[in-house]
């Protein structure tokens, strides 16, 4: 069973998304198990504080080593695994995909670190961080969105985690293109109709319509992904038309 | 006041993150109202149900037009602005960024519609939606974490959201660079110890400093940010120095 733990100062922020749908399902299966901690519970000044001001002088607020450092211990000394991935939810972190989080997936015990409108002191970088991640480029007021986004994308990986329903969706990133439209009923919706080759029963024409369609919508959207992608002898030749006719 | 609606069938994830911190704090001042609606209440049908499967075969399931359009077309119906953006949070959407948050930042009202594991109809696309957003080339189980990203980078942008604390941090993606590393006390933590000149109290080292530590980082992690970061001469300079040094 994968371990995740995350540090937050709003723990709060998280049953809402850790207790619904797939997340929620994957701790009732026992493929993980999620414990938040408030890092604050860890401060050992008399206020609890976690922040302070910056050396150096500027604004903003500065997140202290102490705290972070004996949660972490304190996680890591509970854990059986000895080996956590500690990851720390940043702007300046690489950038989170699909990749990372099959590598994530095979972990047994992660630990999520989020700051929160605060800087982190450098030497929780330099000393107990083993990856650094951001989910994109734009600016996010805390850790917590992100951890809990890289949580999703690592938890529906776990073996056992997703029925039969979710796991055979098309993910755009596992064939590398981009969806193919759908459609269901009614044919005729307020005049807004389905495509006539989807009603037809011809799977064959419909598959290659399908190709189709996902090879015109990502060379308009992300042509980037087609380099990557592998594509047949014929699906090139569909392409190359494609791309006579925009 | 900017109107935030959000159309998904786990309306229960929202609460824990627009109830707290920032978000919190925005919704309070009335910068921003949110207003999270199951859409299953919208469906004309006995067994209340959103999905159906596809035309032409294939397995997973596809959301259904009618819920969507109902739903879209009341909450518009309801709100003092009649020009809503309607987003789809979808993997074959536009990759958000923070250029696009400040473009929301500027709308009167906000409409997401999360799916979840299904497929969309495409006639949601053709006829209802303004945006289609992806936050980043990762597989999620649903729509709802991005829409909560989309709604964090946008609402700390209002007027009036952000307190001077928060504001002052340097946001990465405004300055062009990486930041730089930050310390904060005991300047010796178990043996770790804080660079001198931060506490040389030398204010023209320590900004040039942390400038020279901004473009090594950025020069490491990020280098496709520098293209569009703007550099004195100088600092064009330093980062020539740095490049070299590698």
């Amino acid at each position: 069973m994968m371990k995740i733990d995350v540090l937050s100062i709003f723990p709060e922020m998280f049953p809402g998304v850790l207790g619904h749908s797939i997340l929620k399902k994957a701790a009732e299966k026992q493929a993980v198990s999620y414990n938040v901690v408030n890092f604050r519970d860890y401060a050992d000044n008399r206020h609890q504080t976690v922040d302070d001001y910056p050396y150096g002088g500027g604004a903003g607020m500065v997140l202290k080593p102490q705290p972070i450092f004996d949660a972490v211990t304190d996680l890591v000394d509970k854990a059986e695994s000895k080996k956590p991935r500690v990851i720390l939810m940043c702007p300046q972190g690489e950038s989170h995909t699909q990749k990372k989080a099959e590598e994530l997936a095979r972990e047994e015990h992660l630990i999520f670190i989020c700051g929160h409108y605060e800087g982190y002191d450098e030497r929780i970088r330099e000393h107990i961080i083993t990856d650094e991640i951001s989910i994109g480029d734009y600016v996010l007021t805390g850790g917590e969105l992100g951890a809990m986004v890289v949580i999703d994308s690592v938890v529906r990986l776990l073996p056992g985690v997703l029925g039969s329903e979710e796991s055979h969706i098309q993910d755009s990133f596992s064939t590398g293109l981009l969806e193919h439209p759908h459609y269901t009923r009614p044919a005729d919706f307020r005049g807004m109709k389905v495509p006539d080759i989807l009603l037809s029963g011809n799977h064959k024409l419909i598959d290659e319509w399908r190709t189709k369609e996902s090879l015109r919508r990502t060379y308009s959207r992300r042509p980037d992904l087609l380099d990557a992608a592998e594509l047949s002898p014929e699906q090139r030749k569909w392409l190359e038309d494609i791309k006579k006719q925009q």
